[in-house]
């Protein structure tokens, strides 16, 4: 069934305007970033009555991350808030860097790029909110979910899809791998 | 990409029909209050075996109202309904005024303004029920959410285009901030 | 602002085909009897790794059946699957007959008309599901929500706008203290 | 009502470009295997700041699954990663093969079809994602649900109308239950 023919709520209905990214620019990824919160979840946090905090995760976007991983991609997580459910899941998924408390998301991701000693154009970054904005627009792919501030979408070079928490992260994860002809491996 | 290209759940696909506020009305406020369950929160709790209650709430408005405190702007959270998961998540986000179990809420917000010497043209509420119905009226600018009751629609002179516990609040906080020449910071 | 000018994912666009229920049928309503999964919550249950269980209700919901009681009319719940969430939610409401275990729902109904000398046409009946299409029959309203099963579908008289757990209850609770004169008391 | 009449978000517009199945296929299913996450739930787990997960489920696929076990079809859940709320909403659902730690869906599947002595034509897989697309070409009857990763949309034979975690395993059960006449039993 071709893809145009789905309809559902977790597909936009609308393409983008934005040209479309080549894939030889997806190939030259070899770290991808991202903002925790509106991007690996919905943006929601459920808080019970004694303050503890849950999130919301999906297993699309786990898959692709264990695989680009197995890629040889790195992943990073830059998140504002310090979470304990952001710290398990990223446990969980192993993921290689992960830095919380930081809201300076751009100075954060240069520091890493530094430490990484990779150029920009080597790098993807995804967010959502007006903090995330300048690291999409630095990095060589700034990506953003259809839901996300005006900011990260006037800055970002690629919208999602999907919506955020619903498998976003997935689709990069894939545009990553098809790129290097590594496609549902 | 302007933002009339980007189409998902969150955003209403038609305009209300409401006159548009002038930035002039927003730069008057200098408190903010407003309804939690249905406004902070989609209107659902999460209930467990034992009794014990959740909430759902936004990273998006979390980050508004702490842009908003940051430039002076008052914040005030009044609910007919006692509830922890409220207290706890109001206490990360330093909410100066916290009124629970009140379901008179004009009268607490005019109680609140009285304290706080303020006219009802520097104050904006923001409700979604019956009961905020006569202080989304009262306010200087009346919010509502699109998912709200018949008589709060009625009421409010703004109607969010996001959904409510979906940033509904940040856009609000965001709209005080851009007509303080603030947006974004 | 008309309520046909607001859409969001809570309304259905299309209203139903069904002609509409008189206020005077809705005035001699003394009891709202209504199913507890897929009427007052969405249909889902929220598992944890031991086996808890919880469940989302509204507020809207909630406020609708105090009003209710208020007014003196009375509500049941009854539910096939026995759950702790429910009755603790029940509770907090002082829902007067709280019916769990029960997958006959139209005999469950039938027996409380009887304890309560009722006839069908003072009963509204709510349900989504297969079980509840007997019931849904029988009484004198007999009402569903917008993704119920077919067979509810098809006994219903009346179907919500609103979905279930998203106020789709709280509906029915206005309709029925409208047609008595009291609508947002 | 018709059901064209229907319109909510769990039901999607448009139907499949898919040939319908013909009840003599369903009629001919003995057992129904399917995926977990993002089939029997949304696809997305949450997750609490010591690390504990839970799930989201149906109530509407439980009653179809408990009425599939009453007429003698047997259930399978294969997942790839091992969890605690799985096991607890199985042991409810009294699934007689549950299978958790297997991401090569198929040979799960032929092991089992093996074991029971079941040709692939007396089976129906369901699953989402690109692990899940071959066992869904293997089986007799292949499904998916909207929101599924392109691979499994292109392999299964129907797409459900429900969204996966909101009936769609329901939907299935009831082609299998009314393929023998014993819809809605």
């Amino acid at each position: 069934m071709p893809k145009s023919k789905i309809q559902n709520r977790f597909v936009r209905r609308r393409q983008s305007a934005k040209p479309k990214i080549p894939p030889a620019a997806w190939a030259r990824i070899a770290l991808f970033a991202m903002d925790v919160d509106g991007v690996l979840t919905d943006g929601t946090i459920h808080v019970s009555a004694g303050g503890a905090e849950a999130k919301t995760f999906s297993v699309l976007d786990g898959l692709g991350l264990v695989r680009l991983a197995a890629a040889g991609v790195l992943a990073a997580w830059i998140s504002g808030r310090p979470s304990g459910a952001t710290t398990a899941r990223a446990a969980e998924l192993k993921i290689p860097h992960l830095i919380q408390g930081r809201n300076d998301k751009l100075a954060a991701l240069r520091e890493l790029a530094a430490q990484l000693r990779l150029d920009p154009a080597q790098i993807a970054y995804m967010g959502d909110d007006d903090i995330d904005a300048p690291a999409i627009a630095w990095a060589g792919i700034g990506v953003t979910v259809p839901a996300a501030m005006p900011s990260a979408l006037a800055a970002a070079g690629h919208v999602t899809a999907r919506a955020a928490g619903r498998g976003a992260v997935r689709e990069i994860c894939d545009l990553i791998l098809a790129s290097r002809g590594m496609e549902n491996e």
